[in-house]
């Protein structure tokens, strides 16, 4: 197993910058190197303070085709992606891909949530980088579509419950979702003011977030004709994610217990515990998943948590990138996370 | 129309305090005296160093059944209500009573959540303080059962759809709430301590929260049989209630919109608004409520949010008092909330 | 005494917003109108939405000039307030400047620090609107310069000395500042986007910070020649400034408490206590101030707490407005802070 | 150079987890094991669950005298480490210790802020275990007094200063520091309750805090009779210290940079930076240290930040165990900080 080489196209942004600081701890990448359009010549740690001292190179012109790099990371805008990507892949670099250009495997189903898509043909090499849904698959590829945040902690959720599909109504199931906002990036707007997040708690999106389609896409390789309804919430934090999937049916909560630990024992990313929570696994690649039942009701309540930024982004690119390379899947990925 | 006594048993939490605060500042009440087993006979602004120079005297022994007072609120725990209301109505006094002790209206669902109840026979007298649902039964009554936070968020936002029950699931409504830390009092435990809430969010009571029975039950007077699954998470935040209700069924965003419309037109504290925050109702009495559809999938979603202390607790009992006692509704309850 | 029409020249910002509310809430103001460069035209509850139903009307043009009212205030920030001013005061209206632009009342000062004044004689006739230190000639004015925010609670927090100034190193004094982010304004920017502001203590302008002089300029109308280091720190909260304001100097505890009670025993808006913090005046127009000494090192430390919008603005505003217009001073700002 | 075993006295508190965090994923610990009082026999993950799947071990009884360890931490209050240290050290084993018992070297100074000593024989042996400031000391020693988290803070800020004292004025220093909510521990209280810490800002301890003669101590090894007068203020966060430290003298800035570069050019976990805040350290071992100076009052501001329980506590007590058995000084503390 050789060392390597990586490039993150978009180092400036949130994702992008927690992957940095990823790659600077893994024993197995020799050289890392970034760009951004707009902090091109700056250096890195001139707007990721927190690298300061750790990694002191600049970064470079924003396009990524050039790179010199067994794997290039597009932490781009979905539409910027898929610029870039065929001409990268035919260098022979692989590419994992942070934006939603290459997960919906389906051209019409992209073009209904996001627009027109340029390398369609690319779409059905690519693979949906949830290593705890396609391990396989991704081993084998060139080219991982990195999972939507919420897609992730909502498709952990509800997966294992394929086995008991039958017994639960799964065309309306509703994921009700809190993140901070860090998943929104790092771009300055009212909406993310600090004076208007801090001590507010603010639903949006209600209906139609694009990451509807694509856990409703992915769910249906499991569980045919799945429904999912997602509805965010802002919570004033940075980073986390807890989704409360609600799902009416006729089980119990044995039978949903084992339905997690028969599918996730030998995760490495994957806990099933009594109480999730986002401070339990903030700034690693876990996802702790909490199965509940209500017999008088019969309803499912299953909670999952997630760093947005980790698991839901940087870490779990990582994570497709020691697949892809042969690496131990938790190397780079093993900080605990803390408390308080 | 006269001036008033009040009398705030158990004013030395968070509910009480807040009520001692609103009560200082309506026109109408001539006097206020409080009691606390705790810190009887020590300095209410000791207590709630908010009401320095303004709140000047003592809190007064536990015991409310001997007040002088026109209407003595009871800002106690579950089961010390039922304790004294009976003496208080005895002596002619009115109360309004914050626990749950009185919401029930019948003692085998009051027994099934909370432990035997120990004077049924009041029962039936009990209003539920719920003005937008209730207000002509309130006017005229003399034991308010203040309702809880949760179930007054729930209430507002759900009750309007009874006049489309009919076209919308109500066997299988969704209630995903989101609570400050002030709803959970101002005894300091783990659960509540500060390096373990901030930055964090924690879904609990995933399922059986007893708030949930309580909706149940008042809801079965608009829609028959209406069953509400509810869940909450804790937000590190202290104030503020987000709920949002998650409906299937076939109807459109312009009927919701007209029923909330229709329903809460002349209600000084409801507003039906485009985007519900929880910082817009801060530290108010105001319920904001915002209706979504999702055509597509044939989901509404209504959002309500509220101050958990003001209109889930001493707010809405201010609102009670002043219907009880003939004044304006909204006396002493006009101050608008802030921004940021 | 009658009744007034006010007019808010900036009332989109945070300040303006601020006052707004205020000004919905005072029993002597019949009209209000304010206006908005930004949002002519727009309803001032869309920038405002705490404001839903309460205030109704547009944002007019930006130019006060022309404003039907008794009293403009100028929410505008420096250097254009001074654009306005001469013209609204020949029109016979009283100014109220929220902006540096008339504090320093000496126009080397001010172009020191801000650059060249464009009607330096105004600035004579300014009065600076602390009214515990200036109320007379407050009364008798017809321009008030606002204080800056953290001037304003680290003035209060130091005058009183005065009578005790020559037992103290009134060269040297300290005063260390700590203030959420809405002093910052509403203008999204990468210092101020909740991603980088939240869970972070960020000291910032260490030394050179536009309030110095201003502090020092007002502070020598009382000690002469005193000379005040400040350092603000940003802290993750919106609203709240605490000041700890640090003189060496052989005295004791008593007769610094003695030097508080003395000058403000009967301020409306002050209170000397035990333990000063920004939740216990969050608000409000109080500002709570907290004297302490330690024997061994001859230090005195005074904490002070204010509200920066409310006593550092727009409350502060509204109190030199009351006794402009020869109203209670207090009217309109009576409604208590919170607890929790 | 071998491995070794570490066994952590008091294991459930802040420190103590943060400890065991960190040894978790130190290549060179084959062993952990804690004790704690309250906790014996419960499962570490059940008290900190964030190492769930990480650390599988009970805690074991509290008494750590025969434990069967290289080297034993007390993470135990002030005079609890002083009962166990002497048994530890007769059976072999080194000490690092959390408290103050052996911080002050004196059993004088140690008497008049904490109580008697049992062992002041012992104190002689102590090392203050600052590696910055006593690197070569703490190699050789068997008992490491590890640094309280404001002294920290504040020592690593002014001991550069040494070499230029003669033009500052270090018989009054001010420290200003602000500390998040996790180094007043995990005991639940009033104090520490979340409702109230909330959107509070809280200067304590105005005077008289225990680190003011801490720091003085040592500092005087530096400067000879330098004072330093200490004032704490509590922020809403949990983690993280900034320490703004105030010197008036006649020096420059350039002067003021090179005493900081000359100082910890080599130093691993210190980095002068133009703009220090606590994020930018959190969850790592950093101390940043940002020098300004304010040349027309002749004021030297050092600001400096670290979080209280990795560089201020655990992160600390893991560089002193290194340096005690030869491993490289930051051998599991290589976690780069995160952003946002």
């Amino acid at each position: 197993v050789l060392n390597m080489k990586a490039f993150v196209a978009g180092g400036s942004g949130y994702g992008g910058g927690e992957l940095l600081r990823l790659l600077a701890g893994h024993p197995r990448v020799d050289e890392i190197a970034s760009s951004s359009r707009t902090y091109e010549g700056k250096r890195i740690s001139a707007v990721h303070p927190n690298l300061s001292g750790i990694v002191e190179s600049e970064f470079k012109a924003h396009d990524p085709s050039h790179a010199d790099a067994d794997i290039v990371f597009l932490a781009l805008p979905h539409g910027q992606s898929m610029e870039y990507a065929p001409q990268i892949l035919e260098c022979g670099m692989k590419v994992i891909d942070f934006s939603a250009d290459y997960r919906m495997g389906d051209a019409r189903l992209y073009g209904k949530h996001y627009g027109k898509h340029k390398n369609p043909e690319l779409l059905e090499d690519a693979v949906y980088g949830l290593p705890e849904l396609f391990r396989d698959d991704i081993r084998k590829s060139r080219l991982i579509a990195n999972p939507g945040c919420y897609a992730t902690a909502a498709l952990l959720a509800l997966k294992p419950l394929s086995s008991i599909s039958k017994s639960l109504d799964f065309n309306h199931v509703i994921v009700d979702a809190k993140s901070g906002t860090s998943g929104a990036g790092a771009k300055p707007s009212q909406f993310l003011h600090h004076s208007e997040v801090f001590d507010n708690i603010r639903t949006y999106k209600e209906t139609g977030h694009r990451h509807e389609p694509e856990i409703d896409h992915i769910l249906d390789c499991f569980i045919k004709d799945a429904s999912v309804s997602f509805t965010p919430t802002l919570m004033p934090v940075v980073r986390g994610i807890i989704c409360n999937c609600h799902i009416f049916g006729d089980t119990d909560i044995e039978t949903l217990r084992a339905a997690y630990s028969n599918d996730y024992r030998k995760e490495p990313f994957i806990r099933v515990v009594d109480a999730a929570c986002t401070k339990n696994v903030l700034y690693s690649n876990y996802c702790d998943i909490q199965p509940a039942y209500d017999a008088g009701k019969g309803r499912a309540v299953i909670v999952s948590a997630i760093d947005n930024l980790v698991k839901g982004a940087a870490g779990q690119a990582m994570q497709n990138m020691n697949l892809l390379m042969g690496y131990p899947e938790d190397e780079g990925l093993k900080t605990p996370p803390y408390h308080p």
